[in-house]
């Protein structure tokens, strides 16, 4: 898309060289081909670094602009780019693409769907009412239990199974919203990427990441009715059990243990071998490793042991 | 169904003119031609106030029934309702309907099952494996994204996206029980409407109403993993995060703004216009606005991290 | 398979008389057709009562052996274990069992998948995108709502509602972990069993067991949204709101009511006729009945009124 078509998009002044722009990125991953945005204000003092080539922002913080990258200045930058979102989102299937690649030795139901584009591996097994979208990768030895659905662009390794009616890919939880409190969605352009011996319970959700990838590392292991947000990590061999809720962006270590119904906040980083009680809220990054965690507000374990005996006997 | 029918399904006596029911409904909203019932004490002084052409009540609270209302005198009235719900219940799928209607340029995958009575908007995508039940209308624009259900009766409207593995519709959770434990379910005859521009995330549930409608207004956003109990209503622009529950009959204003995993008791009326942290347990109704809650027992924000901050004092 | 196979797969001494293993089993339940084994230390006291015919254990543990129980010493027994799990495993689908069996009167759509070997009622409605697996039998008068999966081998009875898009038999939650972190499958070779009248909401997983069953006793209700664990037994009558999650190998007794989002862990033992308030994280057995309990750590509903009354009073 042309620099001036996205001012035009945008309702906003262009007074450049006009040239093409293949994407949005963030102000740290935006190459000269793209154009990215600054809304939270923490991200400022980043602004000088970035490499792309267009950036949408406020006039307020024009100054802070590097040279080489246009500024696109707009009232609310972070509902432009909400607006331009969907300019660079792929549609729902991609009807161009070549029919799908099916492995030897792999058994697709014929009450599955595969999508145009889709590459599947060998002696994988796709049971009825599954959904792989367009341009999809599923690696050899696959098992993809009932009603699985797997949106477009994903990468499932090879050995993996994920049981039914969970989803893969769906959108993350992003949207724009103004003063009167109306939102406008963000697209997700983003994918998700499970390597190689994930087994994945069922009803549990992995959203896409808004710019590239949520990722679940080798040898992870979900269990039932799980929410990983869009851009999170988890590093191999994390073990995430029933019902727990990892919001956007966090990245968890190797071998996180996470108990039954906890939640960890967006955005946080989670240092590796961590184990982290039933119900444990985990609101703050964690540098140290090998610790047990439990509660909300989370606390090391024995901490959260001790409170509780105090508070029991606040009634004695 | 004939008075004379019922009485006889309820093993009642019967002894006014007899007279056709079209269905049954509140005491609130019951009109003469409906059966309406009381099982719950707090409703007793709303008897007398009652549209309703009969009523399903015990001995005990007679002398409450106004003029024009016929009695139906049985022991257990909840129990006698559930048994009679059943007899209002409609076909699972109406084979009677018309074949659906599609509008102009949506697209609906042949893997996609849509039944008789259905109407679907113009320009909608229906991916594989999506349920759309009899008499349902879906709007223009909407994407049901793939193994999405929607059961029979229910409205969505303009520029919704519905994610993959999410039902609206299910039945509310509802039943009778006697004095040995055993239930019976009261069927579920209301219906769910989304209004125009909800999205609403993967592996997410809306109930349908016992009587009339659980609503979700326009603009809301529905993340992962949520559950929406029957007869609910969220208000304008509400954003509910991953993994939380609303119990039926809970009321939210606009622009509600709920954390994940969060949940909100019954039959609450929560003010627009409140944000409640992660985790928050709503307990008691709210008629303030502008306000951010947090914890369980729910109390304002600030008062929440107070008290976190006293806890974690107990040990030093 | 042999014994001697057995001792190959696991690479360790064989010097027995060789003989058949029809499969593996629990120290407690394994005939002398089976094979079992012990990790966990608190089960060794059982070893010398043990049926089996054979044991999987470490050499620490070889003098508790009983005469007539062929010891296969191995390195990791958990681990060992989890290798001949897959062993034992069962195809996904059964492609040698006759077709299904459809009893008179049932309604299946032709977009729902019964697989080989299955066996269904009479009078039931089985709608759009259901699987049912090879060799599962579903009684009469029961309705599967769309994308129902139902795993293979799995038992559901006469008068079962289960909501759209729930899953039944998915696999536990099972694997052995070695010391670089890594994760062997435990494969789960149980069923599940839901006996008469059960109404399972939308979204709800039960898995199956790892050996025997996961129990759903008669006219039991659940939610949406709800998690029950491998080897989980939910006693008749038993109400189990949303969001609920229930650990492995837990036993409730009859008439359990269990509040929305709460938590029950593993292997407890709950007496018959309890309730438990929303959110209550249940973390020890209970042995008296007729009780309401609440919180986390959890405590009858009174104290734990009080504890919050003195919390709240602590920032005054």
């Amino acid at each position: 898309m042309l620099l001036s078509s996205i001012a035009s998009i945008l309702e906003c002044d262009f007074a450049g060289v006009d040239r093409e722009i293949t994407g949005m990125n963030t102000l740290k991953d935006a190459t000269k081909d793209e154009v990215t945005f600054v809304a939270n204000p923490k991200y400022i003092k980043e602004i000088k670094d970035t490499q792309a080539g267009a950036i949408i922002i406020s006039s307020k913080h024009l100054s802070e602009v590097p040279d080489g990258c246009l500024a696109l200045v707009v009232e609310n930058s972070y509902w432009s780019m909400a607006i331009l979102s969907k300019e660079f989102a792929p549609s729902i299937e991609d009807e161009d693409s070549v029919l799908a690649i099916i492995g030897e030795g792999t058994k697709i139901s014929d009450k599955a769907e595969i999508a145009k584009g889709a590459v599947i591996g060998k002696n994988c097994t796709i049971l009825a009412h599954v959904y792989v979208g367009s341009n999809s990768t599923i690696g050899d030895n696959t098992i993809l239990y009932p009603s699985v659905t797997v949106y477009r662009d994903c990468v499932i390794g090879n050995d993996c199974i994920i049981h039914a009616n969970s989803v893969i890919g769906s959108d993350g939880f992003g949207f724009a919203s103004n003063a009167l409190g109306e939102h406008k969605k963000i697209y997700q352009n983003g994918n998700v990427v499970l390597e190689d011996d994930v087994e994945m319970g069922s009803n549990s959700s992995i959203d896409r990441a808004v710019f590239g990838t949520t990722l679940i590392k080798k040898g992870v292991r979900l269990d039932n009715l799980i929410q990983i947000g869009h851009n999170c990590e988890l590093g191999e061999y994390s073990v995430v059990a029933g019902q727990v809720g990892i919001a956007g962006s966090a990245k968890l270590g190797r071998s996180s243990i996470i108990g039954a119904q906890s939640g960890i906040a967006g955005h946080l980083e989670i240092a590796p071998f961590n184990t982290f009680a039933a119900r444990t809220g985990v609101t703050k990054s964690i540098k140290e490793s090998g610790k047990t965690f439990a509660g909300f507000p989370f606390t090391d374990h024995r901490s959260w042991l001790k409170i509780q005996g105090k508070i029991a006997k606040l009634i004695k």
